[in-house]
């Protein structure tokens, strides 16, 4: 293995997922439903297929795909933008995070992720040869530590990651966090990277995306995705809006990563874009119930449970069961009691930040969110 | 844009499809069908799609599907490889190869490419920080020099990258050039790439892994995918065989690069590696015809036509004509005559090696392969 990907193990994700279906153990670990995503989406495709929309799509993405999104962007932030010039469509929000380090970071250049972060951060960046500088979110709130981020930026510095809503933690970044953010990286010329999939789980507070605020948009890349909004986590559609000369950045390297995307996936991608208001109102109601259900239930099975404002996951803190750290405890919750959590320390450059936390997650069906709370019960 | 991509232009592929397109001329020049792929293999797409197979695969793979690419791999070239260790499934074949470079190479590690090569295999090596050691192989057999190939191993000399068949000539590596090859790696201990996405349009000889060679398997990486056998180039699915220390490498750049690959089409893909050998049979078949039509009307046409032995794509000599050089040759195509051909300049490190070559695909249907003929005779 090349030496830029030597400190990386068998990502958590997978790793969790087989040990669930090892051990038949209930998976409130990954972030992926065990229900599917609608049915107009799907006959979308099916009808894509049969259309013969089979082959190769144009590299940055099918026109009415790019359009779609130019369309959805605007209703969400307002921001009229060019489909031609400033959309790239990916194979999933990971492929977006990888050609834009690959197409945007120099070796050398220094990137600001906030622990804890989704594992491909910090790898795209090792293949980018960046250096990473960490700043740590720490309970019960998760707020940014803003004058640690300050002395954190240099002259080297060239963009900031954000994920918002917040992988695992369910942190929104608050409107005073990004325009604090905001003002630092116009003040040093920094850009933004964001990371957007989780916009349409937004439970607390309205979503605001770092492009819409002033100024920001001309250095921002901001990454989406269909997988989390739509419950299609397996089709792998995702995309990249910036300004014209990052988004050249982000298709040179997409070009060469994947050169294209799923073509029938696209026109089906085109037609979710388009669902109307009520789709995303039922979408957020459902969530919210599968959420008070965990929720209500870890507490009642005895964890400290930090408030989630945003995503499919929410956090605990699961000291009060005695096991030495997160790992540990993992491992017993799916040997002992047959439940699947995520153990937070390797969302972590210091892997001791993470070892009183494990992730839940419940983007799955009420009756299972409610077996596992039942597990827990008994055998915790 | 990274300093790694600033030295590659819009890919000569989406270039010439987006002119094709302008100029209302017949696409000769990337290489997707005008026909659709077969039903057996859309129709279980659709199959699983309805099925709810729609969440996140494995990461390296749906297990029924890397099951049924070892079990193809074993009838291709009789080898037996574990499913779970020794294959990674990729989005399209060009994720295989960018994964393999960042998953295997190190900055400063020498790779020979034969020239003409498919651009991503530079633009990948120079992601991954290596030296580029460029052979020209050339007309008419496009021979491989083997003098220069000994003397441009070093101790540095990490590997050598083969397409065969070869994009764009159509060359196949003889069953002597790989045996050559094949020793000179063992002897010094040098990996073989070798991007075999053509092996199932192989008209003159029959296709040779170089992985099946005594001794190479344990040190190469085949790369394939589904879009050329099964005429469906859209669907973006591809993978890679090696034994398990290098594919280690290749599935930690992976998960880096897009995690996963699409789910529904994992399972379709994994019936199309299943279908009868009458499938193939008739395949072949078919390209072979087309490839008589093509062939004969570019002759007729007054070019000098290159032998090719595989792949969909034949090369020519376009200075019959009188053009400047192959990109003016191609511009003129486009505009006065209505037909796209791809310059091969743009296959070269050395971009004046192709100024006289044109490539063209036949993997049209035969109206259009005459239609695009008749032009030619009428107004070249
Ligand atoms: C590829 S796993 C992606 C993110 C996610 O679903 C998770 O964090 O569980
Ligand atoms: C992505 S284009 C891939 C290769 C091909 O089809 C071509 O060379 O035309």
């Amino acid at each position: 293995v090349a030496k830029r990907l030597e400190k990386f193990k068998t990502t958590i994700f997978t790793q969790m997922s087989m040990l669930a279906i090892k051990h038949g153990a209930i998976n409130l670990g990954q972030g992926f439903p065990n229900f599917d995503g609608p049915d107009f989406v799907k006959e979308a495709a099916i009808q894509a297929i049969k259309d013969g929309k089979n082959q190769y799509a144009r590299g940055y993405g099918v026109p009415d795909f790019n359009n779609a999104i130019a369309a959805r962007f605007k209703k969400d932030t307002g921001l009229v933008i060019d489909p031609e010039k400033e959309v790239t469509v990916t194979s999933g929000c990971t492929e977006a995070i990888a050609a834009t380090m690959l197409g945007l970071i120099n070796p050398g250049d220094e990137v600001i992720l906030f622990a804890p972060f989704y594992d491909s951060y910090e790898a795209t960046l090792s293949m980018a040869g960046a250096k990473v500088k960490c700043i740590t979110l720490r309970p019960p709130d998760f707020a940014v530590p803003i004058d640690e981020l300050k002395s954190t930026i240099s002259k080297n510095t060239r963009a900031i990651l954000i994920n918002t809503p917040h992988n695992p933690t369910g942190k929104m970044f608050s409107r005073e966090e990004l325009n604090t953010i905001a003002s630092l990286c116009i003040e040093n010329d920094v850009l933004v990277f964001t990371d957007e999939v989780y916009d349409k789980l937004a439970f607390e507070m309205d979503h605001i995306s770092m492009a819409s605020l002033p100024g920001m948009y001309e250095r921002t890349v901001t990454m989406n995705s269909l997988g989390k909004t739509f419950s299609l986590t397996g089709w792998k559609i995702g995309w990249a809006i910036a300004p014209p000369h990052l988004t050249w950045g982000v298709r040179q390297a997409h070009s060469f990563l994947t050169f294209a995307t799923s073509t029938p996936m696209q026109y089906a991608a085109t037609v979710a874009l388009q669902a109307p208001d009520s789709y995303f109102a039922e979408l957020k109601r459902d969530y919210m119930a599968k959420k008070a259900i965990l929720v209500q239930g870890l507490k009642d099975v005895g964890f400290k449970v930090f408030p989630s404002s945003g995503t499919y996951f929410v956090v605990v803190d699961h000291t009060p069961f005695g096991l030495e750290n997160d790992i540990a405890f993992c491992e017993y919750l799916i040997k002992e009691v047959g439940v699947v959590a995520i153990p937070t320390s390797v969302f972590y450059l210091n892997p001791e930040d993470g070892k009183n936390l494990v992730r839940f997650t419940f983007c799955k069906d009420e009756e299972t969110l409610r077996s596992a709370v039942e597990r827990m019960k008994e055998k915790l």
